[in-house]
């Protein structure tokens, strides 16, 4: 029995769980619709924190076991206070996590037992864009790089694939690389 | 000269130091070829681990007054321990609060003194995606909304238009709604 629950646990992923869970959503396809969200209260300036907690999915409302918040600012040279990172590095952290779980999770499915995963991610933008001082500068990045270190008990060729898997299956490099409809409402009162 | 110093600070920003930020700018654009950069560490599982410090702007490497660190993972229905948002969370957080600063940077150059701006982000997406059951179905949201609320001393239409000119200059919402060049670079040992 001690062995049988080693084996499943690769990672600190619990394999049969993830593919008990890949099964359960292949029977009830609509279990897979999820809807996330975020709340964002200004507090001065650049300075605003956000909140993350009510989800949906798996066919009904969840909460996280804990309330997430988060402060966003602009550092001085950008006119802002420092309070937190900038809205941007918020988008590079959430590019190199979703790699970083995916990989983790695609390593325990193929028996591939990881020692280290590290990752720098650099994003460049030119902010003539987003100051409005030049219209042929877009406002977002101009590109993204993502070096990864992964270590583990599979040659560099397994490990590499690895992440190119992740790459393959991962929601924020969709988000990034391709293009998401946004809505926006406003109320005034 | 207090009048003159109240009258330059407005909804917390600076904007005497704003016009100056963007005539500097406009003399030397290089100055506006920014790098954010995040780091990752892998923990266990979907469990990870980012690091915001250092970024390059104004012609020389910077750091932020503090080292940000933030961990994302899946909730247990998603096979982790909901350490922390799962990592597209984080993007709706991320273009909540670029979307919010940017209004406030607007609403002060235009001499409207904001007195409430929140905002809740939803995104929709169908995991069948990301889990390779359905070829048909993108890995990332398939649309997302954002709902603001926003108060000030203008009349509502003023105040809508501060949000839509907050869109048109949004890094977050240009990364999010077009695309972005990825690379990633693998090392194996």
């Amino acid at each position: 029995m001690t062995t049988t629950v080693d084996e499943s646990m690769r990672n600190g992923v619990d394999t049969l769980t993830l593919f008990a869970t890949i099964d359960a959503v292949k029977s009830t396809p609509e279990a897979a619709k999820f809807q996330f969200r975020a709340q964002n209260e200004w507090i001065s300036g650049t300075h605003n924190r956000g909140t993350i907690h009510d989800y949906f999915g798996v066919g009904s409302e969840r909460v996280h076991e804990r309330t997430f918040t988060f402060d966003a600012d602009h550092p001085a040279v950008l006119v802002g206070r420092d309070n937190g990172p900038t809205p941007v590095e918020y988008v590079l952290h959430a590019l190199a996590a979703c790699l970083t779980a995916g990989l983790a999770n695609i390593a325990a499915a193929r028996g591939i037992t990881l020692t280290e995963v590290r990752s720098t991610v650099t994003g460049d933008i030119d902010l003539n864009g987003i100051l409005g001082l030049d219209p042929g500068v877009r406002n977002g990045y101009q590109n993204i790089t993502v070096r990864f270190t992964v270590k583990g008990d599979a040659p560099a060729e397994k490990l590499r694939a690895l992440v190119e898997q992740s790459r393959a299956r991962s929601a924020v490099f969709d988000i990034i690389t391709n293009q998401v409809p946004v809505t926006i409402e406003v109320e005034t009162d």
